[in-house]
């Protein structure tokens, strides 16, 4: 290659970053560029036990403000590092990949700027929110439905979708309801995608390819430029919906149901995305770790886990999923599904709107009896997930997140939930499986044992993503007031990450604390990014590190050699801020 | 941008071309290097008026010779112009974008390497035709069907894929099936993407997006690399196929049918790609110009228009499409099919096996009376639509090339059918317009004069290719035996292509001849794409031109100034074959 060698490996740290201050204070107002300590702490605020520390945060209120940005950080060679709401809990929340980037906040960005009722899309800015569209929507009575993570109301669309994350309807490969980008570059020229780039394009948001190549998916999960507006297909909303329960007893049942649902998935019987989840993923979605019934003891002894699997009311693993479409596509899909789940052990439940209505009527009658709360905690469950599949954000499904959490569930759960501001312990692992049925036992029985060995209780759920694979999300979570605990759950990450990877179970997004690590083992990939990184952002100004292994050094937060002997040579992080 | 200034602009033509062709030799063997003027014309065959001259074929057998083809290329400075199976009819067939190329034809890398039945999906090469991958699924009683376009039983699927074509099934949106592409890029370096560059990974071909920036799209429509293998999703045969045709009387009706249809295809019950033809379009599909009917005239005069489209018993429009599933699945969409299209001057007609069977049989009956002729003609047609939606290519979709060419249909057709190698002279351009009734009349009324301006029939097409846009196909077919209505063609191509381009209906793929004006009217893209190919290509060796409009000066095809006044000036072209 005759490019200039990536500059990115020689970065050298800000210069002059007190004349770019002013610059970016002259350009935003002094309220929207802070670098006071407070102001930086609140970045570094995490679910992990790791952070890093910002330069500065700024906050644009437009794309013209984003261009000026880019400019002055590269005169300046002053990495800018881009998050929409600072939500990606699990994966390093609001903290760029490395110290001292400069993070640009763009949650001001939050513009509606068009619904289209007709063709059925949006377009929006990366500070909207699931809480924000969907709330549109529904007061100007659009009969439109947008796809919903269970990432509670106040994450960022644009930014889930830009990590590839999934969602649970139709449209829940997100990624697939994309068209038209405006992107700007590291220079400050503003790229739009598809046929947007031609002023006059009637179908920029109908049709994403374009004419040319397609170059959406290399904004995604990369550091190639800043995501500033984005079209997004809206569902028109279906004349019924039923949400399906299945509940599987025994673990080993797992295998012979994956086997059944495939077909359906393959054949669009299932056309939204199913989630599986195991015992204590379910559990953990509804209260705290019992302390006192488990006699002080950590993780769950295995009497107590069954305890509360009978009272919550679960199997071994529980199946997800929603039907969509006229009432009569809805019946048949019912039929084909019961079909397919019949056998020994294997419950299943349809939430419907009626089945909703009678049950509010029957708290009603029950009032403040025990039956009646019992009532009242599975109706507001099976309300949030049927909400859910029409677009209804909730906060409900972030309980897992506060599971290991001193204090438990914060009085203002779920309306306000902020599992970093709440100083909860979670790691997440997302390694990618076939929608195989022994893949499953494969994969549990990979993880189970190293779960075991770091003692924490395993939570994981498989997705159906697409209709051949099954996305996972594997759960560490600990008490980040326990500074060993703390460090256990860093090494058990580790390991499981190790673990899936060699399994070839590759995971299909990550957090910061593992992007210098996918380069391990790849052959090519990595340096045809650097290479196009290097074509379209010289300098390394965006987000330097994420999604981008073969540049810069990247720091590894530390571990102590007790928590995991041997694993100290893999870390070097004297610049990391470990916060317990 | 640091990166050196795109060399693609400053090509200087080959050198050494000898010693590179002495090299190729050597590695390939003599017989699959050919400089011959006999080899070399087979590949300036085309439906257009015009082609460019290779400098020489290469043949290579494996990815490893690909590899060699551009180490030498670099190193000599020649470009090298992949083709799959050179039937990109309508948009330049084999040849490359400017003169003086080395085609790669791929068409001896056509192994199958590997079919999944339980995941559902194909390993396949560039060369793999439509009808090798179907009889291969066909005689290994493998119960997966692929997605099937009307170009011909001989044309590549990958070729199709990368100009992003689309077929007629639920997985017509081609490139949303493909997972797992391996590209040899210029520097002859071998990049798996998705998961696939990790050796272990187990996901490679069920799960596209990998991890880190999803690259696929942009070796799709692009210059940047020479892809080896693709995974192509397969689909899991349906218990249950109904086609539907419904012919549409009058012209504004189509107007009210595509919003009619439009909500089916959103929702669901359309799940396949719906094709909508005009009267002509179907017309030319079962027969050549009929000279003796009308008196000699071109183009057709409305009264025998209107005589061979009750002949034909077509509409003014005809909609085509497929019902996929259960038995009861497609019951179901079958009535809200025929409730969505109720209304006068509608007729909906369904194909099923049954009625298949029972055409069989009345066949038998009627023989060779005039009876059974017309019942034969209508059954096969009938027979070759259902087979398509089921992975079974046919020719017979081919014949609308051959409208206008002397002679009428070969006698071989359509079991052979090359209408490059026929003579056919036939011009593509397909622009997207938005899902709306008044956009289809709109088009037809941006067009129609100008086809009559230049004397041409009419024949269009608008495809479901997405749930918010058609993607239309416009044909220009003429008599390529006759200069001046071979001239009048090019030039009513060009009066089309400003047309939509102005109109903001920009074309989803395009001929060689209009690669050079797609930087018309666009912002910053063209200049991205340069220079990823820049750190991708630096010496621009892989096919020069080809959507990347901003690098090589590009030649023109001439016109003379008689067929179309004024246009000389935007066409340069000494270095261009004119064919006739």
């Amino acid at each position: 290659m005759s490019c200039e060698k990536n500059s990115e490996s020689e970065f050298t740290g800000p210069q002059d970053i007190g004349i770019a201050l002013q610059l970016w204070s002259e350009l935003l107002g002094r309220e929207h560029v802070r670098s006071d300590v407070q102001s930086l702490t609140a970045y570094t605020r995490s679910t992990a036990s790791f952070s890093t520390q910002p330069l500065a945060v700024l906050s644009p209120k437009s794309t013209e403000e984003i261009v000026e940005i880019v400019r002055v950080a590269g005169k300046f060679r002053i990495p800018v590092y881009p998050i929409s709401r600072g939500k990606n809990w699990g994966y390093g929340d609001a903290c760029a990949v490395t110290e001292g980037q400069v993070i640009v906040d763009l949650s001001r960005m939050d513009r509606i700027i068009e619904v289209n009722e007709e063709l059925a899309y949006a377009v929006i800015e990366p500070g909207v929110t699931q809480r924000q569209l969907s709330e549109y929507l529904r007061e100007n009575n659009i009969p439109l439905w947008m796809d919903c993570t269970g990432a509670g109301p106040d994450t960022s669309l644009v930014g889930n979708i830009l990590e590839r994350g999934f969602g649970h309807s139709p449209y829940g490969n997100r990624f697939q309801t994309v068209a038209g980008l405006q992107i700007v570059l590291a220079d400050g020229q503003v790229l739009k995608t598809g046929f947007g780039h031609y002023p006059q394009a009637k179908t920029t948001y109908l049709f994403p390819y374009g004419i040319g190549p397609y170059l959406d998916g290399i904004f995604t999960q990369s550091n190639l430029g800043i995501v500033t507006r984005l079209g997004l297909w809206l569902m028109p909303a279906a004349e019924c919906i039923n949400h399906f329960l299945c509940f599987i007893e025994k673990h080993e049942d797992i295998e012979p149901v994956v086997e059944r649902l495939r077909p359906l998935r393959m054949n669009g019987t299932l056309r939204s995305i199913v989630h599986i989840g195991n015992d204590l993923r379910l559990i953990s979605g509804g209260q705290t770790y019992p302390l006192e019934m488990s006699g002080g003891k950590v993780p769950l002894p295995q009497e107590v886990r069954e305890k509360l699997r009978k009272q919550a009311g679960v199997g071994a693993w529980n199946v997800s999923g929603a039907l969509y479409g006229t009432k009569q596509q809805v019946a048949i899909a019912r039929r084909a599904l019961a079909k397919a789940l019949k056998g020994k052990g294997r419950e299943l439940v349809f939430i419907t709107d009626r089945k909703l209505a009678v049950g509010g009527f029957l708290l009603g009658l029950l009032g403040d009896s025990q039956w009646g709360r019992n009532l009242r905690g599975k109706l507001l469950a099976a309300k949030a997930l049927f909400d859910m599949n029409r677009g209804i954000p909730s906060s409900r499904f972030l309980a897992g997140a506060y599971w290991r959490r001193r204090g438990g569930l914060p009085p203002n759960f779920p309306n306000q939930a902020d599992p970093a501001a709440d100083n909860c312990g979670m790691l997440w692992l997302s390694p990618v499986i076939p929608m195989l049925g022994n893949e499953v036992l494969r994969l549990y029985e990979l993880i189970e044992p190293i779960f075991k060995q770091y003692g924490f209780d395993l939570f994981i759920t498989v997705h159906m993503v697409t209709e051949r694979a099954l996305g996972s999300v594997i759960t560490v979570a600990y008490n980040k007031e326990e500074m060993a605990e703390t460090e256990r759950a860093l090494a058990c990450y580790y390991t499981l990450f190790n673990a899936v990877m060699d399994a070839g179970y590759i995971p299909y997004r990550i957090g910061i604390q593992s992007m210098a690590d996918l380069a391990h083992d790849s052959e090519v990939f990595w340096d045809v990014v650097s290479n196009i990184k290097s074509a379209l952002d010289p300098y390394t100004i965006i987000a330097p590190g994420r999604y981008n292994p073969k540049s810069t050094t990247m720091p590894r937060p530390s571990l102590s050699s007790e928590a995991h002997p041997g694993f100290e040579e893999k870390s070097s992080s004297l610049n990391t801020i470990i916060k317990l």
